[in-house]
Protein backbone atom coordinates (compact mmCIF):
# COMPACT_ATOMS: atom_id res chain seq x y z
CA UNK A 1 0.00 0.00 0.00
CA UNK A 2 1.63 3.26 -1.09
CA UNK A 3 -0.47 7.17 -0.26
CA UNK A 4 0.10 8.44 -4.02
CA UNK A 5 1.37 11.78 -2.69
CA UNK A 6 3.65 9.49 -0.22
CA UNK A 7 4.94 7.82 -3.74
CA UNK A 8 5.63 11.08 -5.52
CA UNK A 9 7.67 12.72 -2.63
CA UNK A 10 9.99 9.72 -2.12
CA UNK A 11 10.31 9.06 -6.18
CA UNK A 12 9.43 5.23 -5.01
CA UNK A 13 10.25 2.45 -7.44
CA UNK A 14 7.97 1.30 -10.11
CA UNK A 15 8.76 -1.04 -12.72
CA UNK A 16 7.36 -3.08 -16.09
CA UNK A 17 6.94 -6.18 -14.17
CA UNK A 18 4.41 -3.91 -11.68
CA UNK A 19 0.43 -3.48 -11.75
CA UNK A 20 0.09 -0.63 -10.14
CA UNK A 21 -4.24 0.08 -8.59
CA UNK A 22 -5.02 3.82 -8.08
CA UNK A 23 -8.14 4.23 -5.92
CA UNK A 24 -9.93 7.44 -6.36
CA UNK A 25 -13.93 8.34 -5.88
CA UNK A 26 -13.70 11.03 -7.83
CA UNK A 27 -11.00 10.48 -10.17
CA UNK A 28 -9.82 13.44 -10.02
CA UNK A 29 -7.58 13.57 -7.05
CA UNK A 30 -4.57 15.28 -8.26
CA UNK A 31 -1.92 12.97 -6.06
CA UNK A 32 -3.84 9.97 -7.40
CA UNK A 33 -3.41 11.11 -11.11
CA UNK A 34 0.60 12.24 -10.62
CA UNK A 35 1.40 9.35 -9.17
CA UNK A 36 -0.85 7.46 -11.97
CA UNK A 37 1.39 9.12 -14.21
CA UNK A 38 4.25 8.19 -12.67
CA UNK A 39 3.45 4.85 -12.76
CA UNK A 40 2.71 5.18 -16.45
CA UNK A 41 6.69 6.91 -17.64
CA UNK A 42 7.88 3.73 -15.70
CA UNK A 43 5.92 1.30 -17.85
CA UNK A 44 3.42 -0.68 -15.41
CA UNK A 45 0.13 -2.11 -15.92
CA UNK A 46 -2.91 0.54 -14.40
CA UNK A 47 -5.88 -0.36 -12.76
CA UNK A 48 -8.30 2.22 -11.50
CA UNK A 49 -11.01 2.10 -8.74
CA UNK A 50 -12.99 4.33 -9.06
CA UNK A 51 -16.64 5.95 -9.03
CA UNK A 52 -17.04 8.38 -11.25
CA UNK A 53 -17.62 7.01 -15.32
CA UNK A 54 -15.57 9.22 -17.71
CA UNK A 55 -12.57 10.77 -15.08
CA UNK A 56 -9.76 11.45 -15.52
CA UNK A 57 -8.41 8.28 -14.22
CA UNK A 58 -11.23 5.86 -15.96
CA UNK A 59 -9.60 7.68 -18.92
CA UNK A 60 -5.89 7.23 -18.03
CA UNK A 61 -5.95 3.95 -16.41
CA UNK A 62 -5.60 0.55 -18.66
CA UNK A 63 -8.36 -1.15 -17.44
CA UNK A 64 -10.41 -1.07 -13.84
CA UNK A 65 -13.66 -0.94 -11.94
CA UNK A 66 -16.84 1.37 -11.56
CA UNK A 67 -17.78 0.90 -8.03
CA UNK A 68 -21.56 2.37 -8.83
CA UNK A 69 -21.69 3.30 -5.43
CA UNK A 70 -24.09 6.03 -6.59
CA UNK A 71 -23.18 9.72 -6.51
CA UNK A 72 -21.59 10.98 -3.09
CA UNK A 73 -22.28 14.49 -1.62
CA UNK A 74 -20.95 14.59 1.38
CA UNK A 75 -16.60 15.70 1.30
CA UNK A 76 -16.30 12.68 3.96
CA UNK A 77 -16.61 9.29 2.00
CA UNK A 78 -18.68 6.82 3.51
CA UNK A 79 -20.32 4.22 0.99
CA UNK A 80 -17.58 4.82 -1.61
CA UNK A 81 -15.09 3.58 1.54
CA UNK A 82 -17.14 0.45 1.99
CA UNK A 83 -17.41 -0.04 -2.05
CA UNK A 84 -13.92 0.21 -2.81
CA UNK A 85 -12.99 -2.46 0.03
CA UNK A 86 -15.70 -4.49 -1.82
CA UNK A 87 -14.37 -3.75 -5.47
CA UNK A 88 -10.63 -5.25 -4.22
CA UNK A 89 -11.70 -7.63 -2.56
CA UNK A 90 -13.74 -9.43 -5.48
CA UNK A 91 -10.03 -8.28 -7.37
CA UNK A 92 -8.40 -10.26 -5.10
CA UNK A 93 -10.53 -13.33 -5.66
CA UNK A 94 -10.02 -12.82 -8.85
CA UNK A 95 -6.63 -13.02 -9.26
CA UNK A 96 -6.50 -16.00 -7.31
CA UNK A 97 -8.98 -17.78 -9.04
CA UNK A 98 -6.34 -20.18 -10.82
CA UNK A 99 -5.24 -21.72 -6.99
CA UNK A 100 -6.73 -24.97 -5.94
CA UNK A 101 -5.17 -24.69 -2.28
CA UNK A 102 -7.30 -21.26 -1.92
CA UNK A 103 -10.90 -22.47 -3.16
CA UNK A 104 -12.16 -23.19 -0.02
CA UNK A 105 -11.39 -19.75 1.95
CA UNK A 106 -12.17 -17.66 -1.45
CA UNK A 107 -16.00 -19.61 -1.33
CA UNK A 108 -16.42 -18.44 2.35
CA UNK A 109 -15.44 -14.79 0.64
CA UNK A 110 -17.51 -15.29 -1.86
CA UNK A 111 -20.65 -15.88 0.42
CA UNK A 112 -19.65 -13.86 2.61
CA UNK A 113 -19.99 -10.60 0.31
CA UNK A 114 -23.41 -12.03 -0.42
CA UNK A 115 -24.42 -11.49 3.41
CA UNK A 116 -23.19 -8.19 3.41
CA UNK A 117 -26.01 -6.59 2.73
CA UNK A 118 -28.27 -8.41 5.22
CA UNK A 119 -25.22 -7.53 8.14
CA UNK A 120 -24.80 -3.89 6.92
CA UNK A 121 -28.65 -3.22 7.37
CA UNK A 122 -28.09 -5.43 10.90
CA UNK A 123 -25.24 -2.88 12.43
CA UNK A 124 -27.11 -0.01 10.73
CA UNK A 125 -29.81 -0.88 14.18
CA UNK A 126 -26.80 0.71 16.21
CA UNK A 127 -27.37 4.08 15.18
CA UNK A 128 -29.62 4.88 18.35
CA UNK A 129 -26.35 2.98 20.74
CA UNK A 130 -23.81 5.13 18.46
CA UNK A 131 -25.78 8.73 19.21
CA UNK A 132 -25.67 7.96 23.08
CA UNK A 133 -22.23 7.44 23.18
CA UNK A 134 -21.32 10.01 20.92
CA UNK A 135 -22.94 12.39 23.41
CA UNK A 136 -20.68 10.89 25.74
CA UNK A 137 -17.90 12.04 24.10
CA UNK A 138 -18.68 15.80 22.86
CA UNK A 139 -16.53 16.94 25.50
CA UNK A 140 -13.40 15.19 24.81
CA UNK A 141 -10.54 16.36 23.24
CA UNK A 142 -8.94 13.15 21.89
CA UNK A 143 -9.86 9.97 20.62
CA UNK A 144 -7.80 6.83 20.17
CA UNK A 145 -8.53 4.05 17.74
CA UNK A 146 -6.51 0.29 18.05
CA UNK A 147 -6.95 -1.90 15.00
CA UNK A 148 -4.80 -4.52 13.89
CA UNK A 149 -4.30 -6.91 10.40
CA UNK A 150 -7.27 -6.02 8.28
CA UNK A 151 -9.13 -3.81 10.79
CA UNK A 152 -6.02 -0.97 11.28
CA UNK A 153 -7.84 0.42 8.02
CA UNK A 154 -10.79 0.12 9.87
CA UNK A 155 -9.13 1.72 13.05
CA UNK A 156 -7.58 4.70 10.50
CA UNK A 157 -10.61 5.63 8.07
CA UNK A 158 -12.72 5.76 11.92
CA UNK A 159 -10.46 8.33 13.22
CA UNK A 160 -9.98 10.23 9.75
CA UNK A 161 -14.31 10.20 9.81
CA UNK A 162 -13.56 11.78 13.36
CA UNK A 163 -11.07 14.17 12.40
CA UNK A 164 -12.60 15.82 9.38
CA UNK A 165 -15.77 16.17 10.44
CA UNK A 166 -16.57 16.05 14.39
CA UNK A 167 -13.15 18.49 14.10
CA UNK A 168 -11.88 16.25 17.33
CA UNK A 169 -8.20 15.24 17.42
CA UNK A 170 -8.12 11.64 16.49
CA UNK A 171 -5.83 9.17 15.99
CA UNK A 172 -5.53 5.60 14.20
CA UNK A 173 -3.15 3.14 15.62
CA UNK A 174 -1.84 -0.29 15.38
CA UNK A 175 -2.67 -1.76 18.17
CA UNK A 176 1.22 -3.68 18.50
CA UNK A 177 2.25 -0.58 18.83
CA UNK A 178 0.47 0.68 22.12
CA UNK A 179 3.25 -0.34 24.14
CA UNK A 180 5.79 0.98 22.12
CA UNK A 181 4.94 4.61 23.14
CA UNK A 182 0.75 5.42 23.07
CA UNK A 183 0.60 3.53 26.47
CA UNK A 184 1.66 6.27 27.75
CA UNK A 185 -1.53 8.76 26.82
CA UNK A 186 -3.93 6.19 28.78
CA UNK A 187 -5.61 7.01 32.18
CA UNK A 188 -9.46 7.33 32.96
CA UNK A 189 -10.28 10.30 30.48
CA UNK A 190 -9.04 9.80 27.33
CA UNK A 191 -11.56 7.91 25.69
CA UNK A 192 -9.87 4.81 23.03
CA UNK A 193 -11.75 2.79 20.96
CA UNK A 194 -10.53 -0.98 20.26
CA UNK A 195 -11.43 -2.80 17.55
CA UNK A 196 -11.75 -6.57 18.41
CA UNK A 197 -13.69 -8.73 16.23
CA UNK A 198 -12.77 -12.26 15.56
CA UNK A 199 -10.27 -12.82 13.27
CA UNK A 200 -6.68 -14.33 14.01
CA UNK A 201 -5.06 -11.29 15.60
CA UNK A 202 -8.74 -11.64 18.32
CA UNK A 203 -6.53 -12.90 21.24
CA UNK A 204 -4.15 -10.17 20.41
CA UNK A 205 -6.24 -7.68 20.95
CA UNK A 206 -7.27 -9.57 24.35
CA UNK A 207 -4.09 -8.98 25.95
CA UNK A 208 -4.12 -5.27 24.27
CA UNK A 209 -7.79 -5.08 26.15
CA UNK A 210 -6.21 -6.38 29.35
CA UNK A 211 -2.95 -4.15 29.59
CA UNK A 212 -5.14 -0.72 28.64
CA UNK A 213 -7.87 -2.10 31.12
CA UNK A 214 -4.96 -2.55 34.18
CA UNK A 215 -4.15 1.31 33.27
CA UNK A 216 -7.94 2.21 34.06
CA UNK A 217 -8.50 3.56 30.38
CA UNK A 218 -11.47 4.41 29.52
CA UNK A 219 -12.56 1.19 26.76
CA UNK A 220 -15.01 1.66 23.77
CA UNK A 221 -14.66 -2.09 22.38
CA UNK A 222 -15.69 -3.03 19.37
CA UNK A 223 -16.53 -7.03 19.55
CA UNK A 224 -18.36 -9.76 17.62
CA UNK A 225 -22.32 -11.09 18.07
CA UNK A 226 -21.93 -12.45 21.71
CA UNK A 227 -18.33 -11.90 22.56
CA UNK A 228 -18.89 -9.39 24.81
CA UNK A 229 -17.94 -11.25 27.88
CA UNK A 230 -14.31 -12.43 25.92
CA UNK A 231 -13.30 -8.86 25.43
CA UNK A 232 -13.86 -7.19 28.85
CA UNK A 233 -14.72 -10.21 31.17
CA UNK A 234 -15.62 -7.53 34.45
CA UNK A 235 -17.93 -6.06 32.67
CA UNK A 236 -16.32 -1.85 32.89
CA UNK A 237 -15.75 -1.46 28.81
CA UNK A 238 -18.40 0.12 26.77
CA UNK A 239 -18.73 -2.45 24.61
CA UNK A 240 -20.33 -2.45 20.54
CA UNK A 241 -21.18 -5.65 19.18
CA UNK A 242 -21.67 -6.12 15.61
CA UNK A 243 -22.27 -8.96 12.97
CA UNK A 244 -19.65 -11.47 11.95
CA UNK A 245 -18.64 -12.00 8.32
CA UNK A 246 -15.27 -13.36 6.36
CA UNK A 247 -12.33 -12.05 7.88
CA UNK A 248 -11.44 -9.69 4.51
CA UNK A 249 -15.38 -8.44 4.43
CA UNK A 250 -15.13 -7.20 8.36
CA UNK A 251 -13.97 -3.82 7.78
CA UNK A 252 -16.93 -3.32 5.91
CA UNK A 253 -19.40 -4.08 8.77
CA UNK A 254 -16.93 -2.46 11.29
CA UNK A 255 -16.78 1.22 9.67
CA UNK A 256 -20.28 1.52 10.06
CA UNK A 257 -20.69 1.88 13.93
CA UNK A 258 -17.77 4.28 13.74
CA UNK A 259 -19.31 6.79 10.55
CA UNK A 260 -22.16 6.69 12.82
CA UNK A 261 -20.47 7.89 15.69
CA UNK A 262 -18.60 10.58 13.48
CA UNK A 263 -21.74 11.47 12.36
CA UNK A 264 -23.47 12.25 15.90
CA UNK A 265 -20.41 13.82 17.28
CA UNK A 266 -20.26 16.26 14.48
CA UNK A 267 -23.84 17.04 14.90
CA UNK A 268 -24.28 17.23 18.87
CA UNK A 269 -20.84 19.79 17.93
CA UNK A 270 -22.88 21.65 16.40
CA UNK A 271 -20.78 21.58 12.78
CA UNK A 272 -21.77 20.52 9.26
CA UNK A 273 -21.34 16.86 8.66
CA UNK A 274 -21.62 17.48 4.80
CA UNK A 275 -19.18 20.35 4.32
CA UNK A 276 -16.26 20.10 7.19
CA UNK A 277 -14.51 23.02 7.84
CA UNK A 278 -11.11 23.67 5.25
CA UNK A 279 -12.19 21.25 3.11
CA UNK A 280 -13.17 20.14 -0.36
CA UNK A 281 -14.47 17.20 -2.34
CA UNK A 282 -12.66 16.64 -4.74
CA UNK A 283 -8.66 17.34 -4.15
CA UNK A 284 -7.57 18.77 -7.30
CA UNK A 285 -4.50 20.63 -6.16
CA UNK A 286 -1.45 18.53 -5.25
CA UNK B 1 9.17 -0.33 5.75
CA UNK B 2 7.59 -2.87 7.56
CA UNK B 3 6.38 -2.47 11.94
CA UNK B 4 7.21 -5.80 13.07
CA UNK B 5 4.15 -6.52 15.36
CA UNK B 6 1.75 -5.42 11.93
CA UNK B 7 4.35 -7.69 9.42
CA UNK B 8 3.10 -10.33 12.25
CA UNK B 9 -0.44 -9.76 12.32
CA UNK B 10 -0.97 -9.88 8.39
CA UNK B 11 1.28 -12.81 7.97
CA UNK B 12 3.44 -10.49 5.57
CA UNK B 13 5.29 -11.78 2.46
CA UNK B 14 9.24 -12.52 3.09
CA UNK B 15 10.71 -14.91 0.61
CA UNK B 16 14.28 -17.06 0.58
CA UNK B 17 15.34 -13.80 -2.29
CA UNK B 18 14.54 -11.14 0.20
CA UNK B 19 17.26 -9.94 2.95
CA UNK B 20 15.55 -8.89 6.19
CA UNK B 21 16.59 -5.42 8.37
CA UNK B 22 16.00 -5.56 11.66
CA UNK B 23 16.16 -2.89 13.91
CA UNK B 24 16.41 -2.96 17.92
CA UNK B 25 17.76 -0.97 20.36
CA UNK B 26 17.81 -3.42 23.10
CA UNK B 27 18.23 -6.39 20.66
CA UNK B 28 15.58 -8.31 22.80
CA UNK B 29 12.24 -6.65 21.83
CA UNK B 30 9.55 -9.41 21.65
CA UNK B 31 7.57 -8.18 18.23
CA UNK B 32 10.88 -7.71 16.46
CA UNK B 33 12.72 -10.83 17.34
CA UNK B 34 9.15 -12.86 16.71
CA UNK B 35 9.25 -10.95 13.13
CA UNK B 36 13.44 -12.54 12.93
CA UNK B 37 11.73 -15.91 13.77
CA UNK B 38 9.49 -15.72 11.03
CA UNK B 39 11.59 -14.26 8.38
CA UNK B 40 14.19 -16.78 9.22
CA UNK B 41 11.46 -19.83 9.04
CA UNK B 42 11.10 -18.38 5.02
CA UNK B 43 14.59 -18.20 4.54
CA UNK B 44 15.50 -14.90 4.19
CA UNK B 45 18.89 -13.23 4.73
CA UNK B 46 18.36 -11.70 8.38
CA UNK B 47 20.57 -8.47 9.64
CA UNK B 48 20.31 -6.91 12.71
CA UNK B 49 21.04 -3.65 13.68
CA UNK B 50 21.35 -2.74 17.60
CA UNK B 51 22.80 -1.09 20.09
CA UNK B 52 23.55 -4.04 22.65
CA UNK B 53 25.91 -6.85 21.76
CA UNK B 54 25.61 -10.28 22.75
CA UNK B 55 21.81 -9.48 22.42
CA UNK B 56 18.86 -11.89 21.19
CA UNK B 57 18.94 -10.02 18.23
CA UNK B 58 22.55 -9.92 17.50
CA UNK B 59 22.73 -13.97 18.04
CA UNK B 60 19.98 -14.79 15.93
CA UNK B 61 20.80 -12.99 12.91
CA UNK B 62 23.08 -13.97 10.03
CA UNK B 63 24.98 -10.85 10.05
CA UNK B 64 24.75 -7.14 11.34
CA UNK B 65 25.98 -3.64 12.94
CA UNK B 66 26.15 -2.94 16.52
CA UNK B 67 25.41 1.16 16.48
CA UNK B 68 27.58 1.56 19.12
CA UNK B 69 25.72 4.30 20.59
CA UNK B 70 26.70 3.44 24.44
CA UNK B 71 24.19 2.45 27.08
CA UNK B 72 20.76 4.10 26.92
CA UNK B 73 19.19 4.78 30.16
CA UNK B 74 15.79 6.78 29.54
CA UNK B 75 12.79 4.63 28.08
CA UNK B 76 12.70 7.08 25.81
CA UNK B 77 15.17 6.75 22.88
CA UNK B 78 16.91 9.48 21.62
CA UNK B 79 20.89 8.98 20.50
CA UNK B 80 19.89 5.07 19.49
CA UNK B 81 17.33 7.00 17.11
CA UNK B 82 19.71 9.37 15.38
CA UNK B 83 22.61 6.19 15.66
CA UNK B 84 20.30 4.13 13.58
CA UNK B 85 19.45 6.52 10.86
CA UNK B 86 23.11 6.43 10.86
CA UNK B 87 23.98 2.57 10.28
CA UNK B 88 20.81 2.27 7.53
CA UNK B 89 22.55 5.38 6.07
CA UNK B 90 25.73 3.68 5.57
CA UNK B 91 24.33 0.49 4.97
CA UNK B 92 22.63 2.11 2.15
CA UNK B 93 25.96 3.27 0.89
CA UNK B 94 27.77 0.04 0.86
CA UNK B 95 24.80 -1.58 -1.07
CA UNK B 96 25.05 1.22 -3.36
CA UNK B 97 29.13 0.87 -3.84
CA UNK B 98 29.41 -0.77 -7.03
CA UNK B 99 26.91 2.06 -9.48
CA UNK B 100 29.13 4.56 -10.98
CA UNK B 101 25.97 6.96 -11.96
CA UNK B 102 25.52 7.06 -8.01
CA UNK B 103 29.05 7.75 -7.00
CA UNK B 104 28.60 11.59 -6.72
CA UNK B 105 25.58 11.40 -4.43
CA UNK B 106 27.50 8.91 -2.44
CA UNK B 107 30.51 10.98 -1.94
CA UNK B 108 27.89 14.16 -1.34
CA UNK B 109 26.32 11.51 1.81
CA UNK B 110 29.96 10.53 2.89
CA UNK B 111 30.97 14.15 3.43
CA UNK B 112 27.66 14.76 5.23
CA UNK B 113 28.44 11.83 7.36
CA UNK B 114 31.70 12.82 8.57
CA UNK B 115 30.28 16.99 9.45
CA UNK B 116 27.22 15.09 11.47
CA UNK B 117 29.01 15.95 14.71
CA UNK B 118 29.73 19.51 14.20
CA UNK B 119 25.94 20.23 12.99
CA UNK B 120 25.04 18.45 15.68
CA UNK B 121 26.75 20.58 18.43
CA UNK B 122 25.44 23.64 16.20
CA UNK B 123 21.51 22.47 16.38
CA UNK B 124 21.86 21.70 20.57
CA UNK B 125 22.56 25.72 20.95
CA UNK B 126 18.57 25.84 19.59
CA UNK B 127 18.06 24.03 23.65
CA UNK B 128 17.00 27.67 25.21
CA UNK B 129 15.07 28.32 22.17
CA UNK B 130 13.00 24.96 22.72
CA UNK B 131 12.45 25.82 26.73
CA UNK B 132 10.87 28.94 25.53
CA UNK B 133 8.76 27.67 22.74
CA UNK B 134 7.48 24.15 25.25
CA UNK B 135 6.68 27.06 27.67
CA UNK B 136 4.19 28.18 25.61
CA UNK B 137 2.75 24.73 24.51
CA UNK B 138 2.34 23.44 28.13
CA UNK B 139 -1.21 23.91 28.35
CA UNK B 140 -1.87 22.95 24.48
CA UNK B 141 -4.30 19.37 24.15
CA UNK B 142 -2.56 18.35 21.07
CA UNK B 143 0.35 18.94 18.48
CA UNK B 144 0.59 17.96 14.87
CA UNK B 145 3.77 17.55 12.98
CA UNK B 146 3.84 17.51 9.34
CA UNK B 147 6.99 15.96 7.20
CA UNK B 148 7.14 14.40 4.07
CA UNK B 149 10.02 12.29 2.10
CA UNK B 150 12.80 11.71 4.22
CA UNK B 151 11.57 13.61 7.26
CA UNK B 152 8.42 11.62 7.53
CA UNK B 153 10.12 9.69 10.20
CA UNK B 154 11.19 13.24 11.65
CA UNK B 155 7.89 13.68 12.42
CA UNK B 156 6.61 10.22 13.57
CA UNK B 157 9.69 9.88 15.97
CA UNK B 158 8.73 13.76 17.51
CA UNK B 159 5.27 13.57 17.69
CA UNK B 160 6.13 9.98 19.71
CA UNK B 161 8.73 11.62 21.82
CA UNK B 162 6.42 13.96 22.77
CA UNK B 163 3.62 11.75 22.90
CA UNK B 164 5.45 8.86 25.28
CA UNK B 165 7.31 11.62 27.66
CA UNK B 166 4.93 14.70 28.04
CA UNK B 167 1.68 12.96 27.64
CA UNK B 168 0.27 14.97 25.12
CA UNK B 169 -1.57 13.64 22.37
CA UNK B 170 0.64 14.64 19.25
CA UNK B 171 0.74 12.81 16.02
CA UNK B 172 2.82 13.20 13.24
CA UNK B 173 1.34 13.24 9.74
CA UNK B 174 2.10 13.32 6.27
CA UNK B 175 2.19 16.60 5.08
CA UNK B 176 0.59 15.49 1.78
CA UNK B 177 -1.93 14.01 2.62
CA UNK B 178 -3.31 17.51 5.26
CA UNK B 179 -5.66 18.33 2.50
CA UNK B 180 -7.18 15.25 2.33
CA UNK B 181 -8.84 15.35 6.11
CA UNK B 182 -6.43 16.89 9.02
CA UNK B 183 -7.23 20.38 7.47
CA UNK B 184 -10.25 20.25 9.15
CA UNK B 185 -8.51 20.44 12.58
CA UNK B 186 -6.84 23.61 11.95
CA UNK B 187 -6.97 26.96 13.69
CA UNK B 188 -6.12 29.55 15.29
CA UNK B 189 -5.01 27.57 18.43
CA UNK B 190 -3.89 23.78 17.43
CA UNK B 191 -0.54 24.17 17.62
CA UNK B 192 1.24 22.46 14.28
CA UNK B 193 5.03 21.95 13.49
CA UNK B 194 5.84 21.62 9.81
CA UNK B 195 9.23 20.80 8.66
CA UNK B 196 10.47 21.93 5.87
CA UNK B 197 14.60 22.02 5.31
CA UNK B 198 15.80 21.93 2.10
CA UNK B 199 15.33 18.75 -0.08
CA UNK B 200 13.37 18.03 -3.20
CA UNK B 201 10.24 18.62 -1.28
CA UNK B 202 10.88 21.75 -0.37
CA UNK B 203 8.75 23.25 -2.54
CA UNK B 204 5.82 21.21 -1.81
CA UNK B 205 5.86 21.90 2.00
CA UNK B 206 6.05 25.78 1.20
CA UNK B 207 2.37 25.14 -0.45
CA UNK B 208 1.55 23.16 2.61
CA UNK B 209 2.25 26.19 4.79
CA UNK B 210 0.78 28.70 2.42
CA UNK B 211 -2.69 26.30 2.75
CA UNK B 212 -1.79 26.50 6.53
CA UNK B 213 -1.30 30.30 6.85
CA UNK B 214 -4.71 30.90 5.07
CA UNK B 215 -6.57 29.16 7.48
CA UNK B 216 -4.94 30.79 10.28
CA UNK B 217 -2.76 28.03 11.76
CA UNK B 218 -0.72 28.41 14.96
CA UNK B 219 2.57 27.56 13.08
CA UNK B 220 6.14 26.66 13.99
CA UNK B 221 8.12 25.48 11.10
CA UNK B 222 11.52 23.84 10.93
CA UNK B 223 13.71 25.14 8.05
CA UNK B 224 17.21 25.56 6.77
CA UNK B 225 19.76 28.15 8.12
CA UNK B 226 18.55 31.61 6.43
CA UNK B 227 15.36 30.06 5.13
CA UNK B 228 12.99 31.86 7.44
CA UNK B 229 11.41 33.86 5.02
CA UNK B 230 11.47 31.77 2.34
CA UNK B 231 8.89 30.04 4.52
CA UNK B 232 6.87 32.42 6.25
CA UNK B 233 7.05 35.74 4.02
CA UNK B 234 4.79 37.55 6.29
CA UNK B 235 7.04 36.82 9.34
CA UNK B 236 3.88 35.49 11.34
CA UNK B 237 5.26 32.13 11.95
CA UNK B 238 7.56 31.04 14.88
CA UNK B 239 10.39 29.77 12.53
CA UNK B 240 13.38 27.13 14.37
CA UNK B 241 16.67 27.75 11.75
CA UNK B 242 18.53 24.10 11.33
CA UNK B 243 21.99 23.41 9.74
CA UNK B 244 22.04 21.61 6.41
CA UNK B 245 23.19 18.52 5.43
CA UNK B 246 22.82 15.95 2.76
CA UNK B 247 19.65 15.07 2.86
CA UNK B 248 19.12 11.43 4.03
CA UNK B 249 21.31 12.81 6.80
CA UNK B 250 19.00 15.80 7.32
CA UNK B 251 16.76 14.17 9.52
CA UNK B 252 19.19 13.15 12.15
CA UNK B 253 19.88 17.13 12.91
CA UNK B 254 16.28 17.80 12.08
CA UNK B 255 15.14 15.64 15.05
CA UNK B 256 17.55 17.35 17.91
CA UNK B 257 15.30 20.48 18.58
CA UNK B 258 11.93 17.95 18.71
CA UNK B 259 13.40 15.62 21.10
CA UNK B 260 14.85 19.00 23.11
CA UNK B 261 10.81 20.56 23.18
CA UNK B 262 9.62 16.92 24.16
CA UNK B 263 12.70 16.94 26.83
CA UNK B 264 11.43 21.01 28.14
CA UNK B 265 7.67 20.20 27.71
CA UNK B 266 8.04 17.22 29.98
CA UNK B 267 10.12 18.84 32.46
CA UNK B 268 7.60 21.94 32.80
CA UNK B 269 4.44 19.61 33.16
CA UNK B 270 6.23 17.75 35.71
CA UNK B 271 6.48 14.43 34.34
CA UNK B 272 9.95 12.38 34.39
CA UNK B 273 11.78 12.34 31.66
CA UNK B 274 13.47 9.11 31.74
CA UNK B 275 10.05 7.18 33.25
CA UNK B 276 7.45 7.54 31.22
CA UNK B 277 4.23 6.49 32.65
CA UNK B 278 3.17 2.85 31.64
CA UNK B 279 6.24 1.95 29.60
CA UNK B 280 9.08 0.01 30.29
CA UNK B 281 12.70 0.57 28.13
CA UNK B 282 12.83 -2.83 26.62
CA UNK B 283 9.30 -4.51 25.86
CA UNK B 284 10.07 -8.19 25.84
CA UNK B 285 6.13 -9.16 26.15
CA UNK B 286 3.96 -9.31 22.80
Amino acid sequence: MEVASDLLDRQGPIYREDTAVFVSQSGETADTLLALDYALENGALCVGITNTVGSTLSRKTHCGVHINAGCEIGVASTKAYTSQIVAMAMMALAIGSDQISTQARRDAIISGLSSLPSRVSEVLKLDAEMKELASSLIDSESLLVFGRGYNYATALEGALKVKEVALMHSEGMLAGEMKHGPLALVDENLPIIVIATRDSCFSKQQSVIQQLLSRKGRLIIMCSKGDASAVCPNGSCRVIEVPGVADCLQPVINIVPLQLLAYHLTVLRGFDVDQPRNLAKSVTTQ
